[in-house]
């Protein structure tokens, strides 16, 4: 799958690929026969039942799960935004590679493939509050290098993202896209003090000024106001809803990474679960607004698509449920009292 | 480990074994030091360091997990109080013995060693509406085969139950140990409708009158409106604590019956951590009143270690990036700006 224009992204979300109602309602039908009171193991049965109705199958699989972090650095770090140097993008990839950083630990522990792709990280994005972050071209460009990342063989995928400043990013994205100013969307990202938060809230100001004019069109803003990861998890969405791949979305960058999209059509969020709210200050009004239930919440705020990987473990044990208890009839245990 | 008396348990919780605040101090000077901000990975930090505590181990293990399910039989089920007749707690005994069960495979997932104890089935507790549920040396000898079900090489102890009617019965513990009356603790259980619902109250309500006379004393308390299984957790976490094994209570009965020890010494709550807030309703208010905090929110309502068994994953996510992780020396990672 590639995109050759935004128009192009903008034809495939006019008209979105649905789920397979059929295979949804076996499943729900399946789950009322398993040994246990009906609908007591919660959340765990819905995602169940999503992930039949995107795989298309009663009993879903889960044989192979991929990770996807991508890396991107951003213009406006120049801003004094982050408590980190530039160079820690390009640190935590080699720290990703040699099997160091926290994903490594819990992809492993999720029996998942992870996939790391730095996008063009000795190109960062110009400092969106001066110039756009990136043109049409470029924006392009790397939604299609998240495009190209899904697998052809996945059963669900995680996405993540690794960039110093991309908190700034992120939340410029979401003032643009979803209103409510700085203050609602700045927040602390990797730890930064009260005058980095400062900076923050001005440089998020400066950005919307600066692109006034453009702020009524989600992809222009995606590219103008976005970062080259963002763009590339934009296109991981989209891969995986062409080819009807569920995915868990991780944090508060990889959330506003898609608002452009579901300014677009909000049904582009039916293949996608937020695996967790983190602490970020600004994701749990993400997700109510865009009414994604997250599946955790531990004050998770390292990205890495750290908080999704540990949600793959509840999709594990809503599958193991499915596809392994006995039926009533199957135990010879009495059903409930009428 | 054994207790001979009521006094012997009381004797135990005046004196608790504490943790060791070593090793946890240890794993939290660890924790500063993984590449990571400080803090982001959240209660997963907080997870890793509280294993630490009570293994006594800077970087603790979970090689040898258990995941012990309690059964036992309710006099009050005779009240018709809930949706499912009382065979049914030996036939889903049957079910956990035949790999059947939801616990079956959420065990299987969280590598943990299934162990299921039938605590007398053949002699329900009396109904607690009429009568004393258990004699004192009844209890005792239950909170004994609980004492016996730890094993000796034990990182960590999840513990749920069985039991038709058993929701009724923590509703009592709790209104009588912690007041707020019936309505507040009566929830629908495995799935009561409001005739049944309104039966549970009203059992609730007869029950604490009929044993006004000794509500001052938990112990008590815990026998004549307790239930075998309920007794039998009691007995799983003295011990644990006897051996500093952490443990992860699943929902509301295995919540509900610890609240007699919590009435002696809060303390006892130190190496226990609620798996999940389930959705049966007095679960949350209990969880808040010993100041617990749910790991997941998940609307799990079944029992059988179910949340708890889940749970154990976010423990092997906490423990894998405490033990797995490299530092900021070793993969030369620029720590954050000053």
């Amino acid at each position: 799958m590639q995109f050759d224009s935004l128009d192009d992204i903008r034809a495939f979300c006019r008209d979105l690929p649905g789920g397979d109602a059929g295979a949804a309602d076996a499943a729900a039908i399946r789950q009322q026969t398993l040994t246990k009171p009906p609908g007591s193991l919660g959340v765990l049965e819905e995602l169940a039942i999503w992930l039949a109705r995107w795989q298309g199958r009663e009993i879903p699989r889960l044989d192979h799960v991929t990770v996807a972090v991508f890396a991107g650095n951003h213009g406006v770090a120049a801003r004094g935004v982050s408590a980190y140097p530039q160079a820690v993008t390009e640190q935590m990839v080699a720290n990703f590679a040699a099997g160091g950083a926290a994903i490594n630990q819990l992809a492993r522990l999720a029996v998942a493939d992870l996939c790391v792709v730095p996008v063009e990280l000795a190109r960062p994005t110009r400092d969106f509050t001066i110039a756009p972050a990136m043109e049409d071209d470029e924006f392009l460009d790397d939604v299609n290098i998240g495009c190209r990342t899904v697998p052809s063989a996945c059963d669900l995928l995680a996405i993540g993202e690794m960039g110093i400043a991309n908190t700034t990013t992120a939340a410029v994205l979401c003032a643009a896209l979803l209103g409510d100013g700085a203050t609602q969307w700045a927040g602390r990202g990797t730890g930064v003090d009260d005058a980095g938060l400062a900076r923050k809230r001005v440089a998020i100001e400066a950005a919307l000024d600066c692109h006034r004019a453009i702020l009524g069109d989600p992809l222009r803003v995606a590219a103008a106001l976005g970062g080259r990861e963002l763009a590339a998890m934009a296109g991981a969405v989209l891969a995986a809803r062409y080819r009807r791949i569920p995915v868990l979305l991780d944090g508060f960058v990889a959330t506003a990474a898609i608002v452009p999209l579901a300014r677009l059509n909000g049904a582009i969020l039916d293949h996608c679960r937020a695996g967790h709210v983190s602490a970020e200050s600004g994701h749990r009004a993400l997700l109510r607004q865009l009414r994604l239930e997250p599946l955790l919440d531990l004050k998770m705020r390292l990205g890495e698509a750290s908080g999704a990987a540990v949600a793959i473990l509840l999709l594990r044990a809503g599958l193991a449920c499915h596809a392994g208890m006995a039926t009533f009839a199957q135990a010879g245990v009495s059903a409930a009292d009428k």
